[in-house]
């Protein structure tokens, strides 16, 4: 099991939440995913580590940038 | 056919936009609603008048306030 943290800017309601979400979720191994919308603070649970690079990907694909 | 014009309050986003648009969508009768995300400017084009306590229950369905 691993876990990390990101921060990501550019959310403005849960539906922002909802979208970051749903596109980390769909990386293969992600177990959950984790987004505090004041702070912008995503914490991503996977089997294993997941590449940073896949997260930016989904992020950017949600629209939103990591930091 | 008749236009109305309303403002919205709490729209952050183009998520926020799709969601008011949606739910104003389903009032009968209406055929373009037309969101300005900046100032709130909604714009309901319908075949005959709407009742603006549809529009106002649609904006609450939709999770925000009307003016």
């Amino acid at each position: 099991m691993s876990t990390a943290s990101y921060t990501v800017t550019g959310m403005t309601c849960q539906h922002c939440v909802a979208s970051v979400t749903e596109e980390i979720s769909e990386i293969a191994g992600v177990i959950d995913v984790a987004v505090d919308l004041p702070t912008g603070a995503v914490t991503v649970t996977s089997d294993d580590e997941i590449s940073p690079d896949a997260v930016r990907d989904a992020v950017h694909e949600a629209g939103y940038q990591l930091v």
